[in-house]
């Protein structure tokens, strides 16, 4: 079959590799039918993630089919279409028995990390039973693949942890295609103002099509300034912070009100300064989460009731045998105004 | 009347002032019984508080008995005994009517700060309806003075919002007063483990006395790797700051378990490192806070149940005459063995 490899820092082709087969009893293969390229996969490009090595398959993304299942698969079977969860949950540890499936010990993220992942014809997938997702009866599976990863992302990490709620005031800092799930997905809970910083003003008109109240481009460096002119000298009551840098980090403790959160979504590669000699007294908080795809289910009924469009993040189209490309597409989005790229296999 | 007066970093003296009158119709002058002096008294002293200014009396925990009341008092009268809560609040901005009294507008902690305070022989306590709490018929006044500030300060700060509970890990760094309230205050909710560290043995016995299971003196600078071998690699629920320096703030990170909880009540001057790179994916939260009080009167019921013995905390007592000896001693702690003195007016 097709696959995207990484080959170490800087190096990737699209390689003929064997069909996976089952290992485990309680493994599926799907054959995939679209997935998509993650911010993650640019990161590991970049030689950030180690414990991803050279000759993976890259990818934690998709909708496909059950090719095969293990003899302990009881919830799938052939033929059934299915939502690949980005992280891979036994359900019976210690952390799964907690909903925190994000530290599974015998999984996590491992799709296209540290197993082979999505960005081919055909994957593994382990712990099948709790972590793949049925697609119901006439859902548009184009928009299913963004509940791979993104939106319960940007859900879980920014708007549920960031105790978005009605009549309160939001700043997410990134319009990247985490940023805006978040934006998307806080807009179920009703905040009077949802204020998007970035430093692109493509992104900023996106973020208002999609629900943004005010943008503020940081090109100036002054976006402190202007989210404390637009809330009065107050502040807001959820940061969300979806870039994975430490200015960005120090922009929310700046912007973050007595008694607010500050929700961290971003990927960090270094330390951040966290000023606690401002922040000792300012009852905040600060949360720090890889998701656990809890709220897949619960997504899945936005998307059917048409409250949640996440279609709406795609923005361009390939072929797997175009996979290159789509990288080059997704690798330059100031240029070409990528959001998610979709990918047919 | 005698009061202890700050005149600028490192001066202070015992001088004389005229008494306070009430200045507004919400205003109590109460005559003091006992007070004591607080780690961010020593702060102050030290110049670390530029927003306390020289001339002011000093002090904000204390019990005593009202003097006169301003015209809009309801809820107390002269001849009533009272604990003076280190935070004052109008009970009616924004801030207050969330239950977040430390950020009151007109209030929060001004005690002894921006108004002057507790050590003498009277206070006048603005917003007297809700900021005094009534001392029930026979109890004892001694252990009250803990209820102004260290017993809700280790309580609101450290265990509620470390989310304590029953079966959880708890790691104190610091078994100063503030560390020592936590722990008492911990055992309410039935941790297995109350780990206490501090680099003072005299402290440590006292923290095992006072219900710590495991202590860890880091002398050596090992505490990290002590804590992960208590607790199997996996580290703790809850890690409560109570030190406020960045090394022990970067303990708690080191020390802290996926999911888990630090909970700041550490007084910091300089920012710390945020490791982010390590703790982006761990689904913890650090929390801060200035003490609301709005437990008070909870934690005042666990007294009089003696559930919680504040006195335990009360080493050294004093006649306000002595309030310099006083703070000489609880200054030099580490000879003295002070945890709080107790001072008599």
């Amino acid at each position: 079959m097709k696959a995207l490899v990484y080959h170490g820092p800087g190096q990737k082709s699209l390689d003929e590799r064997p069909k996976p087969t089952i290992l485990e009893p309680g493994d599926a293969v799907v054959k995939i039918l679209k997935t998509t390229i993650c911010g993650t996969d640019l990161h590991i490009l970049k030689g950030d993630v180690p414990t991803c090595t050279p000759g993976r398959i890259l990818g934690h993304e998709g909708v496909g089919v059950v090719d095969a299942v293990g003899s302990a698969v009881r919830a799938f079977k052939p033929g059934d279409h299915v939502i690949v969860s980005c992280i891979s949950a036994c359900g019976t540890c210690d952390y799964c028995r907690r909903g925190m499936y994000s530290h599974c010990r015998h999984g996590g993220w491992i799709l296209g990390h540290k197993i082979d992942g999505t960005q081919a014809e055909y994957v593994r997938t382990p712990h099948a039973d709790t972590s793949l997702y049925h697609v119901p009866a006439g859902t548009e599976e184009d928009a299913l693949v963004m509940l791979s990863d993104i939106l319960p992302t940007g859900f879980e990490c920014g708007v549920l942890n960031g105790k978005v709620e009605p009549g309160s005031t939001v700043a997410i800092v990134g319009a990247g295609p985490i940023g805006l799930a978040a934006l998307l997905t806080a807009q179920f809970y009703s905040p009077a103002e949802i204020i998007m910083i970035d430093l692109d003003d493509n992104r900023l008109e996106v973020a208002t099509r999609f629900g943004a109240t005010k943008v503020v481009n940081n090109a100036d460096g002054k976006a402190v300034d202007k989210v404390m002119a637009l809330t009065n000298g107050r502040g807001v009551d959820t940061a969300i912070e979806a870039v994975g840098v430490p200015a960005t980090f120090v922009t929310c403790e700046d912007i973050i009100a007595p008694g607010g959160v500050i929700a961290n979504v971003g990927v960090h590669g270094v330390k951040a300064d966290l000023h606690l000699e401002k922040l000792w007294d300012r009852n905040i908080a600060i949360t720090t989460r890889l998701v656990d795809t809890v709220t897949t289910p619960m997504l899945l009924k936005t998307v059917q009731s048409k409250k949640l469009e996440p279609k709406r993040l795609i923005t361009h189209r390939f072929k797997l045998d175009q996979i290159l490309d789509a990288y080059e597409t997704f690798g330059a989005a100031a240029k070409t105004h990528a959001l998610k790229v979709l990918i047919e296999a």
